[in-house]
């Protein structure tokens, strides 16, 4: 028997890529009335919700290198920074859509393998694949995803809607990705890592959406603006504050950084400050919450499960955002965002 | 004062690109509560009515050639194709999200028309840009759209539902835009090219998808299964035929051949009705049709007025797809379908 799987997509051809492709893809939840198979899907919205929708891609050697990360990575991490910006809007995943353009040498185990990591997050998050397309690229592997959430109108997070004097908070730990980006651009061997090095590696390759957190928050309405941090907490911070009109105070030591990205810093030569405030993907929420929510905030986020929640600073009246660090305040620099790739603009 | 259209986009950078974006999407309809700016966008559905999805991407050097043709049509068509998909499901466009993957020599000018291509059919489609991402490509520029509509749950048009004895439709004519893309290959000079040859050009470059006739036809129940012919007339019907678990036979001698390709079939060595048949990237529509709703479907088609409709076969009980030709029936081959690039797989 020829193992097919050991061939190219090219050599395979298009109709066998998508025989492949359906035949991984699971049962639907009850809401997706017609996934694969039609023109386009046909998706129950819940009543009374709205629709929530984002797309992001990753391009090859611009976001990934199939050098560095396993397909099943790549795949499961161009679904999971889509979800992450459905859980910055409290909302609920309902479906996904993938648009593959694929390089006519990439073999064909690895778009199995790329199709499996997607679908086991799609599975988990309950965001089922419905639709896309596959076409041939003559130069990168591109990956496509757009995610289908929803939410009630009046739970619906937002950049904006923060006030002077809302507290801001932020989950987990920040700067372990972008450790984890530079340690591969060095060539770590993953043989020899230490455990917190091979966590950085972990942030940056399979990050974690924080889904039920952005929906507790969201529906207890104890948050008046959020946003996922894509781009990194220095850019979350302006974006937050610049769409709710109002400025920001970071403390420097209360950013919590990444026990990974903290050892890291050393071989690095970078603060683990820096890595923690420049450094992008790492996928957290930023959350301002009015004080008297504080206690529900932080209830909410207790009940989700998924991380701690930090304060880091305040909004204020004043505009422009600064960063206090051993005593003194000083300008955010708007440069102050690193990742591998490009800027989303929604 | 600087042009910066003349510019690439790699020499403005990001920030400046998204701020060119944001300019250029004006006023969004009532339904979409929150457009670019968020995390995500956030769009009410009509109560009742299914969400409709659809993803299909253009990709530089498969689906099209930058010195062919002008950036506004390449935008135009990136939404165009995922139109057409929602006309073929009889939904009514709702919204539209577009990642980009730019090249780095991509001239600023060249950014603005796209967008302003896409935009113009957006406003008047009514599927405003609510959302979306920018990344650089080190290879092909890549144009990946995704659109919401809606429809009603009952008057969805799937693929599947056809039954033996009903009759198949096209909108429209056939086969122009496989000429136009036959023409363009070969250099076509289009300062002294006929009419008939432009309009092939116009077909390839600028499909019009048939959004009111799949809507007014879903409405009114009178077709049993519909598809739209990206693929070309013989793919469509199979993909009907065996959706609905039926046979089908074609009449070549009723295909609606387009007079351009009419005119280009000479130049190009080929057929009148090789060319209608095999040809995709017409974007026209094909409906089953019951035999006793062919009046209402009619006078659905006549009330949209954006093409005729002809009637080329019929579905049967035996499997397998025929085409008559001269009074002989053979079978429609599995390979005939040809247009520039990939295959859409929903």
């Amino acid at each position: 028997m020829i193992d097919r799987s050991a061939a190219t997509v090219a050599a395979i051809g298009e109709h066998a890529l998508i025989e492949r492709l359906e035949r991984r893809v699971g049962r639907h939840p009850a809401w997706v009335v017609r996934g694969i198979g039609d023109d386009a899907a046909l998706v129950e919205p819940p009543r009374g919700e709205l629709d929530v929708l984002a797309a992001d891609s990753l391009i090859e050697d611009v976001h990934f290198r199939r050098r560095w990360t396993a397909p099943a990575d790549i795949g499961r991490k161009a679904l999971a920074v889509n979800l992450s910006d459905l859980a910055a809007m409290g909302a609920t995943p309902r479906a996904c859509l993938l648009s593959l353009g694929l390089p006519a040498d990439l073999p064909v185990r690895d778009f199995d393998s790329l199709l499996d990591g997607l679908l086991e997050l799609a599975e988990a998050s309950r965001s089922p694949l419905v639709g896309g397309n596959i076409a041939r690229s003559p130069g990168p592997l591109v990956i496509d995803v757009t995610v289908l959430g929803s939410v009630r109108r009046r739970r619906a997070l937002r950049r904006s809607g923060a006030r002077p004097g809302d507290e801001l908070y932020v989950t987990g730990v920040l700067g372990g990705a972008l450790a984890g980006l530079r340690l591969l651009e060095r060539g770590l061997d993953r043989g020899t890592a230490t455990a917190g090095l091979l966590a950085c590696l972990e942030r940056y390759e399979r990050p974690a959406p924080r889904l039920r957190t952005g929906r507790l928050v969201g529906r207890q309405g104890c948050a008046s603006a959020a946003i996922d941090l894509s781009d990194g907490l220095a850019d979350g911070v302006r974006q937050l504050a610049h769409a709710s009109g109002v400025g920001a105070i970071l403390m420097a030591a209360a950013v919590p950084a990444d026990p990974g990205a903290v050892e890291a810093a050393g071989l690095l030569g970078r603060s683990p400050l820096d890595l923690a405030v420049a450094g992008g993907e790492d996928y957290e929420l930023l959350f301002a919450v009015p004080r008297r929510r504080r206690g529900a905030f932080f209830a909410s986020v207790g009940r989700a499960g998924e991380a701690t929640a930090t304060r880091i600073g305040s909004l204020t009246r004043a505009s422009g955002v600064l960063i206090e660090v051993d005593g003194e305040q000083r300008e955010l620099v708007a440069s102050g965002f690193e990742h591998f790739g490009g800027r989303t603009w929604i």
